[in-house]
């Protein structure tokens, strides 16, 4: 006889099959699709969205978990995997679907229209489409946080980094915050004395593509279970069975897609080392994009901006580009680590990073209580940036408050992420080299198997399997603690 | 108030667009997968067909069909979409599902067995998965054929190509049967003494994938709607938005990929020229495998391996690869011209390969009215190319009856559209080039826009809303004809 639970897991099979068919439409539209592509697929994608929806909210649903609640499981994932289920599925059917369409229409406006908005750097033209897609963010947040026993904003947090929330955060956070800018200050004192070599000349693609490729095979990329492609923003996508992350290139610099290949590398691993037992089924996803973000930080940020990987590094750069004393390893390793306060997120350094984030973080948190108005946040934008930078935006609003994506297409909640994430890699990047202290100098030999298997044991082959906080407190010995990130930069950028 | 022809329309949107999604996915699996993705994708596609069927399926199809039937559509297409409906929802329902899940089960593990035991020429092994493949396959057309009102072997014909029967191929084939093996064997000898310098040396891939891409560009291909890639079988796929066209490269020459991609684009501009006020809606689809085929090889074997075609061809030919005699012109032609009769249909040449199509035309008749036993099946094989190309298979299966995939995988009635579609690019050619004359002197120059003109017109723009037979009388003014591809081979061959 099939059990409940047996029967929910058949659902959630199909649902991550079906996910796995949405996973490579949006990879194919963001690598290979024709533009004139566009219009059918969204189409496709549509439908396929509805299917899912269906799948989803399936009524029988309800019923099963009541029921599965009452079997014995026979592993303890399993119980985990019951317990994901009926969040996911709370989540899912306690938002009215008309409430759901609605916000769908206003965040696809808001996100067209800042498109263009951001470029004419139009702030009171985007402001009406941008406070109906939050109004209707926050409406769903409230039911949400209800129907999870969580507050709105908390509900947020914890859709897009699961076992997150601002009791966590607000202690972590207000410590950067209070020594981040004067650090910031010494780093950017020290560093303008340095003689550092700029990177000149052309870069064929094909030869930043072949260093790309030696670097994955270095970070153990598994090929036989992913690829490596161009696209306009750079990503992990695909599914844990083929993993396609992507780059692109400039010809005038390899640094960024060199640099930016071992951070989607590091993404990669974490998919391509989930349990292959639990595949198909919730307990067996990364957990969360905090937990996410730590892996491909700790590949990018901890091991291959230092020093020691430098060593592994600059041979290869010479053997591509030829030999020239901007390329050596000391060179190389203050072009990596150059900190430089600027108004962009996307474009900071591991230092000035987290402040771009707070600052986001605290903006959410004064909206989702009515602290700030919408119209409000440029100045209270210029306000922070001054404070945390030292730098005013102004009426730059494409810069500023418009500079990304996420708001207009009404997320929420999900900034923290970044910061989380680098937090997390610093505490599991110390407990790893303390475990093993041979990592420095396997690093550079470009050797990364020791840190990966440290990795797999503690954070990729438990998936979903436990929270955040039982993963980090597992891993490293003790809770979450941003003085591990702040004893890194104190190392590498100061001493 | 929505009617029942618009509710069945707004079905076959949705199933249209989980169609797209099936195209993309197959045409990733061809293109990009890398092999450790195969598993997770055959198990996203599985659902995505139980998904599918159910769509095709629904119970409410049927009361919608008869609503519909007695409501008045606005258009003559519309009366014909909701045939072509009813059509695939009887070949849909009729057939018990678990004997389609036995048939599936069947045929893909002769499939399986088929790519091994081909490579060892085991046909003795083979024989038993063979025939139970055959025996459901032959349960399956008996139902169809009942449910359809047709001959089992003729429901089969008609799946792939819709309109075509026994009573329309039997004396076409007949014609053919008869004139061809004398034909072939003066061309033979008449080439025999003919001087054809042989091509020689390496050709780098990029520079032949330039070379096609120019001849996709003359061929009026639309980049904005479709891709070239690589995959081991050259194909056609993806969607009329969205046509993904491949080819294969060799290091040695670049004659068999630069002609293999004028043969795709000519069914991809097929794609392309669908009317995109019917998308999303059977009526808006291609008309069957024998159309589709006239449109590649009309095309391939009539444009563009013809003489006129040479004079544009041989000085992209010499910019990309050097000027030599053995790239002119009239040696070109020669090469793409040249007859040889051999045991493979997919390597053969235009004047032998409808032969290998009436043997296994001939050889299915036989089957499906028991006047053959599979087990007799490579005896009989041997006998007919004997007769037809005077060679002898013998036991020498792998190149005999085990070389398509198509029987293994379960698929008989399919291989007449290949004739009928090189007899239609025929009979579509001699009338397109009689009502303007100019194309053969713009063929010269690489100019297809009059060519495509008149088939946009005559055939794409006309997607399903008529049958072959309408379709073929209204573009040529007479009923499909082989003397047309008689007389063409006798023109290009032995003048």
């Amino acid at each position: 006889m099939t059990t409940a639970y047996q029967k929910l897991s058949a659902r959630m099979q199909k649902i991550n099959d079906l996910g796995h068919l949405q996973a490579m439409s949006h990879w194919d539209e963001a690598v290979m699709m024709p533009p004139g592509g566009g219009e059918a697929r969204a189409q496709a994608l549509s439908t396929l969205s509805s299917v899912l929806h269906d799948f989803i909210t399936a009524p029988e649903i309800a019923e099963e978990i009541a029921s599965a609640k009452t079997e014995t499981l026979t592993a303890p994932w399993e119980q985990m995997n019951l317990e994901i289920i009926e969040k996911n599925y709370r989540r899912a059917v306690d938002v009215p679907s008309d409430l759901v369409a609605k916000f769908t229409r206003a965040h696809m406006q808001s996100e067209q229209a800042w498109r263009e908005m951001r470029a004419t750097n139009d702030w009171q033209a985007f402001l009406p489409l941008f406070s109906e897609t939050f109004k209707l963010c926050r409406e769903i947040a409230t039911i949400q946080g209800e129907s999870l026993g969580m507050d709105p904003y908390d509900a947020l947090i914890d859709q897009y980094s699961t076992g997150f929330n601002q009791a966590i955060i607000d202690p972590i956070f207000s410590q950067l915050k209070a020594e981040l800018p004067n650090i910031i200050k010494n780093i950017v004192a020290k560093q303008a004395d340095e003689n550092l070599l700029p990177i000149t000349g052309t870069f064929l693609v094909e030869q930043q593509r072949q260093l790309g490729l030696e670097l994955m095979q270095a970070l153990g990329f598994n090929f036989n279970h992913g690829r490596l492609d161009v696209s306009h923003h750079p990503f992990c996508g695909g599914v844990p069975s083929d993993v396609r992350i992507t780059t692109r290139y400039s010809d005038h610099e390899f640094i960024t897609s060199a640099m930016g290949i071992c951070h989607e590398t590091g993404h990669a691993r974490y998919e391509q080392g989930l349990p292959t037992a639990w595949s198909g089924q919730p307990v067996g996803k990364a957990l969360g994009m905090a937990i996410h973000e730590s892996q491909s930080l700790l590949i990018e940020m901890y091991a291959c901006r230092s020093a020691a990987f430098m060593e592994f590094l600059s041979p290869l750069v010479k053997r591509h580009f030829g030999d020239n004393p901007c390329y050596n390893p000391a060179n190389l390793l203050k072009i990596y680590t150059r900190v430089k306060p600027g108004y962009i997120r996307v474009d900071a350094d591991a230092v000035t990073y987290p402040l771009h984030v707070i600052l986001r973080y605290e903006l959410e948190q004064q909206l989702f209580t009515d602290q700030l108005s919408i119209k409000d946040l440029p100045e209270a934008w210029d306000q922070k940036m001054r404070t945390y930078l030292d730098l005013s935006t102004g009426a730059n609003y494409q810069n500023g408050v418009m500079q990304d994506v996420h708001w207009p297409a009404g997320i929420f909640g999900y900034f923290p992420a970044y910061t989380l994430g680098s937090l997390i890699a610093a505490q599991l990047f110390a407990a790893a080299t303390k475990a093993h202290p041979q990592i420095e100098n396997q690093l550079k030999q470009g050797d990364f198997t020791t840190l990966f298997s440290w990795l797999n044991k503690h954070v990729h082959s438990r998936a979903s399997s436990v929270s955040p906080t039982t993963l980090i407190q597992d891993a490293t010995g003790g809770p979450l603690d941003s003085s591990y990130y702040l004893k890194h930069i104190s190392e590498r950028y100061r001493e």
